[in-house]
């Protein structure tokens, strides 16, 4: 791949766009956010990332192999068509093909999560990996394996959703219609549903979270816990603990199915509570089996909130790029 | 692979091996069931077997890859030595030397399992697919995935531990030292375990189960639960009702995790009871993601306990057959 070429990376997300130039090196360029004006429809919102990557492609004045989009949905095998991406209300949205016309650029379709594991694990603390299972945890649980040197896609391109794990036979409701999933504990918005409910049950021991919160419901959120729990507070303590031991068994299932060399966290509540990395590679040494352990490494993402544009690029690159 | 290429393949257990010659389609063109004579060590137990495959060999009379070996243990990552194998006693030994030395033919060593699923996936209920998961619920459980049309391995060797799935956080303690594993609530060994409880914590209701044990503790395995429960014991169904539940659950891991367009179910549990099928069929349809399902199809396994030797051969066939 020539050292100079670079691609164009999406990250589409249900409020927010980013559109970034990155080059072959995962170093982005320049970039620019938008405003994801869903409700306008596809054609809408392909025409300003079509726009906003124009002007990105012209002051770059560089060999462009492509646009590579990570959607938060669910994408075709053929990374083509958005098949249901519900934050953004899309049923079937051949977005590819659209963008392709509007750029005259190849295009590649992919979902968020596992743009940022190609970055985590091309440019990130998967460098040089053939075995690694990246997990960000954020208000939602996602994730992307790659196994033997390759992307996990399974048989309809829906491999690696980590989140929904069972790790608790007659756990909490999730989201997804199950119970006891990894994310319905551990997720950003199952710890705040639990700081609500510690609170209704015990307002006393909530009183000092509560008054963090303004005595707003909604001011519990996965952050002010993680908040809580680092100035003392023993209830936000207690959730901090429980949102651990999820995390140590849904690690273990993991390590024990995928054998990984490195085991990465990423996301918003790693990033308040990241201390829960020390604490997970504890519990799993204690957990997992010996044999499945023996070259894990457990890390925190590097790349943050660039992880999806640079996944994406880094896709748009491998997949059009001339060698 | 010329048509009439053929491998030995070596199931080796703690008490008995199989040796067989397959050929390159997976049939069984001769077999000899061998005592595994553990106690007298490596060199004698692979003299047995190299005995055994020489009259096999002579009497086909047919071009041979070489031999593989399948194995209750840990096998390392070149298929080279058994790292540990716990019903042989056996700890970092040299098997793929000692054979070679005696056969004078290549030999490459696998765990037992993966084996299995090897045979599945080329000969069995896998065929033709490229995304696929076997789980083999025996007294304990282990399986094999095979992602994108190559058998998952890991970073040393251990991919495809889903005994050890947790699935349930505070669940009864695995032989493995962690709590809720799959294995601890649906292998035969739980099965086995909750049968005793069962009857301990209710004797009258375990009585029609006691009896067919004719009173001896040892007697409530699981094949008896199984028979029990097909006779419309009460005890014995709710036993039964809870292994399906935690197959379930696993299932939905290993569906969410994987997207497999099969998930193919062996081993005794299973065989004694094959509506289990059905009911994980159902299950996972009501409780794995929806985009996960799409392709996916629940089957039994088809090859029982010839899939080992099988498998074993085909590894064989693959690795040094010529093309």
């Amino acid at each position: 791949m020539a050292s100079d070429l670079c691609a164009i990376g999406v990250d589409l997300g249900g409020t927010k766009t980013v559109v970034a130039l990155v080059n072959s090196s995962g170093k982005i360029l320049g970039q620019t956010r938008l405003a994801t004006a869903a409700k306008e429809g596809p054609e809408a919102v392909a025409g300003k990332i079509s726009g906003v990557a124009r002007d990105l492609l012209q002051r770059a004045g560089r060999p462009t192999a492509g646009l590579g989009v990570g959607v938060a949905g669910q994408v075709d095998t053929a990374g083509q068509a958005v098949r249901f991406a519900p934050n953004l209300g899309w049923h079937e949205v051949p977005l590819q093909a659209i963008l392709q016309q509007q750029l005259g650029l190849p295009v590649v379709l992919l979902n968020d999560v596992r743009a940022a594991t190609w970055a985590e694990w091309l440019f990130g603390a998967g460098r040089g990996c053939d075995d690694l299972v990246c997990l960000f945890v954020g208000t939602g649980i996602g994730g992307g394996v790659v196994s033997g040197g390759r992307m996990l896609v399974g048989s309809s391109n829906s491999a690696g959703e980590l989140g929904h794990l069972t790790v608790e036979l007659h756990g909490p409701p999730c989201h997804c219609g199950n119970r006891g999933c990894l994310e319905a504990i551990a997720g950003g918005w199952a710890i705040s549903r639990r700081a609500r409910e510690a609170v209704a049950d015990d307002p006393r021991a909530g009183a000092p979270l509560q008054a963090m919160a303004n005595g707003q419901k909604d001011g519990l959120t996965a952050e002010l816990v993680a908040r809580a729990a680092h100035a003392g507070d023993p209830l936000a303590s207690r959730i901090v603990a429980e949102t651990a031991e999820a995390l140590i068994a849904g690690s273990v299932v993991l390590i024990n199915a995928f054998n990984p060399g490195r085991l990465i966290f990423g996301g918003g509540v790693i990033e308040g509570l990241p201390e829960l990395i020390r604490d997970i590679d504890r519990g799993v040494r204690a957990r997992a089996l010996r044999a499945s352990c023996e070259q894990l490494k457990v890390l925190p993402a590097e790349l943050h909130n660039d992880a999806g544009v640079i996944g994406a690029a880094a896709l748009a690159m491998r997949r059009f790029g001339r060698q």
